[in-house]
């Protein structure tokens, strides 16, 4: 690696447009998945951040969430929990609802996910509205845990999710951003 | 670990009866997820079984089988391929049908996300009916994947799943078996 990491993964990014409706354009991470080297650099960029942080837990948020917070877990010899779509959950749970554009959504997570004082990692793929993340980690504090960061591969900083978890007190880290701006040349 | 890994990860699945509905008992992985060491027992024990089979890719079925199929993938050096529920993908997808107890259901993959002759190992968290496990094979192969193997941690050998997967002409492994019958004393 003779670039800056980060770059070099959100080089490998396909941005699709007009996904899943007219006039987004929907960023894609399966190219990163899919090669070697881009996925091995994008999970080492997370496990040299977090390598030192004295972290018990990794939180990954249903689905994509799941693919980089359960390889994180494990590199750092850490737990996984999954923070999930409501009603995939089969023990005693806690939800927390949070609105959408149109509409309510919420995350759900097992009750006995988490012991009280745990640091635990938030993880998803991508950080928009901020809606998913700030409603998991308010179940994660529910929970007793501490919550260190929500971290994402992906900010997009128009819709200002990052800003608001900031806001709200909790750290936030992303690998790369796009804007709604052509790319630089 | 002086006991066997296999077992070891068994008695740490959670039992959770009637659910997702009455007479039903749900194997619950997420008990093995959440504490270091028998998660990472989990990992070893599919890294130990398939490091040395020159692999290119590892398929995971949406959602649980993103869990163990990325962590696999990073440890192996090898791309990871997710294995969608229809509509989630953004880019152009092949789809393949199958029949669950009632009515259809559908799994979908990038067109790009494989090359011919790769060789893929596909992961679930689970083999049931083998419905959804059978279809992900045959999209692999449609997309000219050398499917190797189709790996899940626990197998339901009541509902025929693995029995019928092998039968079609794909070798499965699983670390552990329930039955509907007591476990053992």
């Amino acid at each position: 690696m003779h670039t800056d990491p980060a770059q070099y993964v959100r080089s490998a990014i396909r941005s699709v447009p007009d996904w899943p409706k007219p006039g987004v354009t929907f960023r894609d991470i399966t190219p990163v998945l899919q090669d070697p080297r881009s996925f091995r650099v994008l999970v080492d960029l997370f496990v040299y951040r977090y390598m030192q942080q004295k972290l018990d837990l990794v939180a990954g948020v249903d689905a994509r969430g799941f693919i980089l917070g359960s390889v994180l877990a494990y590199e750092l010899n850490l737990g996984f929990v999954p923070v999930r779509k409501k009603g995939k959950l089969p023990f005693r749970t806690v939800a927390e609802e949070y609105s959408l554009e149109y509409g309510n959504s919420s995350v759900e997570m097992h009750a006995d996910s988490v012991r009280p004082g745990q640091r635990v990692l938030l993880i998803d793929d991508l950080i928009a509205t901020g809606g998913t993340m700030m409603a998991a980690s308010k179940l994660l504090q529910r929970l007793g845990a501490n919550v260190i960061e929500a971290a994402a591969i992906i900010d997009l900083p128009d819709l200002g999710g990052a800003q608001a978890i900031r806001d709200s007190g909790l750290p936030v880290y992303t690998v790369c951003q796009f804007t709604n701006l052509p790319d630089p040349a």
